[in-house]
């Protein structure tokens, strides 16, 4: 391994001694601007950097934060966190901070991962993705007033914490009014059953949309997600006396179902009737799916920024909430 | 924050000094067997950890492997990545260590963010992805003498370090002798253009399979990666004078591409003309698309496993290289 630089060899070769190196990298007006000068241009021409061991014993700052990676689950939304958490390395690295990946079973094995995290290296903060109604994650962290962000809003909880979201329920909304717009009459929702916070926020949109557009036929019948959950509530729905001519989907997942269903039928997407999915995930594009897309980049640029206002101390008293808007994408369907 | 457990208050409730204390955790064999059970215990009820930061600057270790996290492509096979980060995640911390991720533009940017989480976090190795023919990292990495392992094998280069990689080319002969079984006689291949290692290592897999069964047609047309791709291979192989029945693919974008175009003919996959993919991605589960998997999970666990040998010194004098078999996953197509 190359020989590293070290506080020493700066000093030695800067004729200075270790303390004044140390004043030149964390409190440079306490040194004259001549030595300063001579002790950055050593420190740049060794390549010395202070180890972040060594910072964080001083500082108790290790410059790391701390995300649970989820396992993959059998659907196509997986490449959402995919995008989540390129950004969200990409992002910290700007400020100079790295993410530290961990595994956890369930919400109280990622409680235990935080104390573990915080105990053996000296994790900074975290970012929480999955927030739902009383969630146990966030109650710990608040209750030791440990620092971390919400990729997700605090559920039914009261507002006490730093999150960022995608707004939902605007997104359904949109592709509603969008459907509305192009003609359609009997405009259905394919979503999941009650009970899901982002479920149910999902129909609102779609709701209030067909509300915005005059609509009062509601067709919906609640499945749980995947392609044959799609598939089983579109030939329900197309078996009603008056069928659907366009479907607004909770996710690609359920939308692929439709559009298999309609295929079945000899329905043509697109032409005969209107399918739009949720997260534009690289499936929907590869197969020309209309589709509801997450800013993902700018959601987790927004959680280092929260978090590192809470690290430096420089967040406001009040938590700060970011709700961001989704947009449509139209292809084929 | 909750009260951590210091060497002093293990040294104050033990009655010991805090060198016996770090004896303890560092040469046990110091310590009397009495006054050894009597800091444990107190190491124990304390929940007392010996900090990352402290064992680092003592060890120069950090326990931490450092992991690029490449940007999301516009295909659908991103979520074997996905998969590949979590099992890595959790592999290695059933050996202690963690994963950082960063991010790099390319090959170059790669090392010099090796060497800026080496001076700066400590990171003690790295698991590199996606090597290739004349791949300057794995040159840096090992004239520094710096421990990591490959997912993929030394494309070329002679074998000088640790890699674990999947039989890509065992995948595609398994994919074309259960075709011709299957009764085929025209296999054709849709892979991408000559010169990707894996691409070309797909090829001869489909070439040895042909061979085995006694087949000397050769039908395929090169195309790049993507559902577009695909399908126009697809068009201009069903345009051929005799069309083949029968296709394997390099990947499942491709695949989809395939069966997009058979479709688009009136023809049924897995009926008229049978199709098989490569990464078995959600997508294809969820299409019913037949597929090569990668054991992704292993290749993982391999990574950790030869990684942690190398820097605990007790991997052989050879590196060690790993090439674990994909199976055929049999689906509608």
């Amino acid at each position: 391994m190359a020989q590293r630089a070290t506080l020493n060899s700066v000093a030695e070769a800067a004729a200075v001694s270790r303390q004044t190196v140390s004043n030149v990298i964390n409190s440079p007006e306490l040194v004259s601007p001549d030595t300063r000068e001579r002790v950055l241009e050593a420190i740049d021409r060794l390549g010395y950097r202070p180890s972040t061991a060594a910072r964080q014993l001083r500082t108790a700052r290790s410059q790391i934060i701390g995300l649970r990676i989820a396992p993959v689950g059998n659907g196509v939304s997986g490449v959402v966190l995919d995008q989540f958490l390129h950004s969200l390395t990409a992002t910290a690295e700007e400020y100079d901070h790295r993410i530290m990946l961990f595994t956890a079973a369930d919400d109280e094995a990622e409680t235990r991962a935080y104390a573990d995290l915080i105990a053996s290296v000296g994790v900074d903060g975290f970012v929480l993705t999955h927030t739902h109604h009383d969630d146990l994650r966030t109650r710990w962290l608040k209750e030791r007033e440990l620092p971390f962000v919400t990729f997700g809003r605090p559920w039914g909880a009261e507002n006490t914490h730093g999150w960022v979201d995608v707004d939902g329920a605007r997104g359904t909304r949109l592709a509603t009014e969008h459907l509305a717009r192009q003609g359609h009459r009997r405009i259905a929702f394919v979503g999941w059953p009650a009970g899901s916070e982002t479920g149910d926020d999902r129909r609102a949109g779609w709701e209030a949309g067909l509300a915005a557009a005059g609509l009062a036929d509601r067709p919906q019948i609640p499945v749980f997600d995947g392609v044959e959950g799609g598939r089983s509530a579109a030939a329900r729905l197309l078996d009603e006396p008056v069928a659907p001519t366009a479907f607004v989907c909770a996710s690609d997942s359920l939308a692929l179902g439709v559009v298999g269903e309609l295929r079945e039928r000899g329905l043509r997407p697109g032409a005969d009737a209107s399918v739009i999915g949720f997260d534009d995930t690289p499936t929907a594009a590869v197969l020309g799916l209309s589709s509801v897309a997450q800013p993902i980049a700018e959601v987790a640029a927004e959680c280092v920024r929260q978090l590192r206002a809470t690290l430096r101390g420089t967040a406001g008293a009040e938590p700060t909430s970011t709700l961001l808007a989704p947009r449509l994408v139209l292809r084929t369907t």
